[in-house]
C-alpha cells in the first residue's frame, strides 16, 4: 500500500498574481499536492500548470462553492485515492459596497452565498473527513469587515461576520478533536491582480509594502497550518506596517 | 390636516408573553400606535386586542420578514395615513443547535433568513422611510451568540453576527442623518412562553429574576428610543444578575 | 428609628458646567442625598450649594481618589448616620497624550493613579459597604480609549483599560451578589467648561448637539442604575449622532 | 568597522524551563545574540550559561524593570558595542488572585508595576532605540485576562489590559516608522516550572499537549519577528487544542 499523499485544497483560486494562488504555491513548496478550486477552469489550469511548472502537485478542480453539491463533489475528488489533504482554505468572497437604502436584497444575499455559505460548506465538508483523521486545519480568510460593520458596507460586513461566526464555532468544537480552525483578518489592500485592474490609483498611492504582499500573507497562512497542536492560533490580523487602524 | 399619529412597528411578535408583546405593550404605553408583525395572524390579533384592551392603539400584520415584498408591504401599511412610525423594531430569530458536521445547508440557510436577511431587510424599509423624517429609532435584537461562535452553534452565531454587523453599518451610516441604530445584546435566557414550554427545567431552575423579564428588557429599549441624539448608545448588554458571563 | 435616607456618591465632580455636576444633580432630582467628591473643596461647595438651591440634599467632601485614606474616608463619611448611598460613580480620570518616546514614566504613573487606582479603590469600598445590603449600583466612566490604544494616548488608554478590566472584574464577582457594576464609554466630546476652556476651536465646530450634553449623559447613567435585577447592562456606548465611530 | 551584531532582549527571564528562557534559546538559535533580563542574576547566568553551551551567544542582566534606571541601564547595556538588538520580548507579570473586597491596594499596584509599568518602559526604552534603525520587533506577552476580567482576578486583569493598550497605542505610532508592535495572548497554562511548582495537579490533569508546550510559544514569537512588514499581526492567541474558550 503507498503511502498517503499528504494534500491541501485551496477555495477560491483566481488570478495567478492572486491570494489564492500564492497560497497554492507556498503549500507545494513544501511538498503538498494542491488541489486548486475556483469558477474558472481555465484560470485553475493556469495556477495548477505554474505551480507544476515549478516542480510542484497540483490540479484545478472547478466549483461553485455557493452549491453543496460542487463542494461535496470537489472535496469527494480531492480525497480521492491516496491523496489525504491535512489543509484546507477558504478564500473566497466579494467585496459589495452600497448605501443601505440602495442596497439590492439579491446583492445583500449573493454576498452571504459566497463569504458566509460557501465557507461554511468548505468548513463542514473538511471537517466530515479531517475528524477522523484527528488533525488536520482548517483556514479561513477574513477581512477588517469581519469585525465591525461600516457606513456603506451593511453587505459585505454581515457576510464576513458570519464567516467569522462560523469560524470561532467550528474552532470550540472542532480544536479538542484534533483540528486547527483558524481566521485571519487580511487588512488592508492586497497586492495583486484585482487591486491592480480595479484601483490602480490605490496601487499607485501605497508605496513600498503599503500594500499585503501575497506571498507574505502565504507564508503566514503556512505558519498557522505548522503551529504545534499545544499553542493555537484562531485568530490573527494581517496589515501593512504604515496601515491605518 | 390632522396631527401625524406617532407609531411604532415591532417585528417579530408571537407569544402573548413574549419579548416581542411586550415591547408593544411598552410603546402603547407612551401613546404610541403599535404596528405587531409576525408570522401568525391569530397570535397578532390577540396581543393587538390586548393591547386596545388596555386603553392603548395596535393592529396586527401578517408578514414574513424574509419575504422582501412582504416586509416592503408592511411598512407601506404601517406609514399609511396620517401614522408616522418613529420606533422600529427587529426581534425575529430563532436559534439552532448542530454539531457543524450535522448542521444541513437548508437550516443553516433558515438560520440566515430569519435572523440576518429579515433585519437587513426591515432595517433597510425602516431607513428609507425615517431618513427623510430625520429623526427615528431602528433597535436589533442581538444574544450572545452575536458576538462570539461556541461549540454547536455555527447556524445561530452566523446569523447573528451578520445581523449585528448589519446594525453597525446602519449606524455609521443613518446616524449623522439623524437615526439611531442601535443593537441589544440579551444574553441569557427570557423568561417568557417560550423558553416555559421548550426548557421548563431551565425556568425552574433559574430562581428569582434569574431570567430575563420581558417587560424589564421592553424598558431598556424604550430608554434607547428616548436617549437624546448627543448621547447615543449603539450597542448594550442585558442579562440576568446571576448569569455567568 | 429614622427611615435611611437614599444617597449616591459621585466621584470625579469639578466644574459646574461638567459631567460629574450633572451626575449630582439628575440623581438629586430622584430624591437621593448626593455626596459630591473631587479634589477641590470650594468647587465641590458650589456644586452642593447649588443642589441644595435647586430643592436637593447634597454635600461636598474633599478626596484625592489616588491615596487609599481619603477614600477610604470618604465612604465612612458617606454612610454616616442614616445615610445609606446606593448609588456610586467613578468619573474622574485625565486625557494625557504623548508620542511613546517622549511619555515619562511620572506622567504614565499619574494616569493610571487618577484612572485606575482610583477606580479601584472607589469600587472596593462601595463593593465592601454594599454588598452586605445585597443591592446598589456601581458606575464607571470609560471613554473610546477604554477599547483600544490610538497612537499617542499609550498612558491615558493603559489607565481606562485598566478601568475597564476592574469594571467587568467586579461585574462578574459582584453581580451575583446584587451589586449592579457597569462600565459607560463616553465616545466623542463633552460639551462643558474643560472642553471649551481647552479646546473652543473643537466646541465651535461640533454643531448643534455634535458634542456630548452632560445632562444626556447623566440620564443615562440614572436609567442603568433603575435597571431591574433580572435585566442589568454592564456596558453600553455613548456618542453624538454624527460621531465617526 | 565590525559588522554589527544582531541581537535580541527578553526581558522577564527566570527558570531554565519558563517561556523567558526558551524564546531566548529560540532566538539564539536564529544566531542572535541574546540579552537575558529578568531579577535574579544567578538565574540568568544558569539561562544564558545553557544557551552558550549549545553554541549560541548570550549574556545575563540582572534588572528590576518597574525601575526606570534599571530598563535604561539595561537597554544601554544591550546595544553597546557593535550590537544591535533587532527584537525586544516583554515576558513579565505575575497573576494575582483575590476577591475584591479582599484586594489589597498594595497588591493591586504590584501588579500594575510588573505587568504594566514594566512594559510601558521596556517599550519605550526599545522604541528610543530602534526608530532610528527604521526596523525590529517589540513583543508583549499577553494573557486572556488582557481581554476581559474575570471575578476575582481584577488586579491581573487591570494589569493585563493596561499593558495591551500600550502595545495597540505603540503599534500604531511605530507601525509607520518600521517598527513592528505586537501582542500574544497566551490563553492557558504553560508547561513549565512554575506551573509545576504551583500547580502541580492542574499539570496532571492536561493531558499530551494540553499544556502550552514553551517551545512552541517561542515559535509563534519568532514568526512574528519574520513577518515581512507588508503583512504584520498586531495580535494573535495562543491555546492547547482542548482548551475551553
Amino acid at each position: 500500500m503507498p503511502e498517503p499523499k499528504r494534500a491541501a485544497i485551496v477555495v477560491g483560486v483566481g488570478a495567478e498574481r492572486g491570494l489564492g494562488a500564492a497560497l497554492a504555491r507556498r503549500f507545494a513548496r513544501e511538498g503538498l499536492h494542491v488541489v486548486v478550486a475556483g469558477r474558472t477552469q481555465t484560470r485553475l489550469d493556469q495556477v495548477a500548470a505554474s505551480i507544476r511548472a515549478g516542480g510542484g502537485s497540483a490540479e484545478g478542480i472547478a466549483a461553485d462553492t455557493t452549491r453543496e453539491a460542487d463542494v461535496v463533489a470537489l472535496f469527494d475528488r480531492a480525497f480521492t485515492g491516496d491523496a489525504v489533504p491535512e489543509l484546507v482554505v477558504f478564500n473566497a468572497g466579494n467585496n459589495v459596497r452600497a448605501p443601505i437604502r440602495e442596497l439590492e436584497a439579491e446583492v445583500f444575499e449573493a454576498a452571504w452565498r459566497v463569504g458566509t455559505l460557501g465557507g461554511f460548506l468548505v468548513g463542514r465538508e473538511a471537517a466530515r473527513r479531517l475528524v477522523s483523521l484527528g488533525r488536520g486545519s482548517i483556514l479561513f480568510t477574513g477581512a477588517s469587515a469581519s469585525l465591525r460593520g461600516r457606513a456603506g458596507f451593511a453587505g459585505f460586513a454581515a457576510a464576513k461576520a458570519g464567516l467569522r461566526a462560523v469560524s470561532q464555532s467550528m474552532a470550540r468544537e472542532l480544536g479538542p478533536l484534533g483540528i486547527h480552525v483558524a481566521h485571519v483578518v487580511i487588512d488592508g489592500g492586497i497586492a495583486g491582480e484585482r487591486l491592480e485592474s480595479r484601483a490602480p490609483q490605490r496601487v499607485a498611492e501605497a508605496g513600498e509594502d503599503g500594500l499585503l504582499d501575497i506571498d507574505a500573507i502565504a507564508e503566514a497562512y503556512w505558519q498557522l497550518h505548522r503551529q504545534h497542536r499545544s499553542a493555537w492560533t484562531q485568530e490573527l490580523d494581517l496589515r501593512p506596517f504604515k496601515e491605518s487602524f
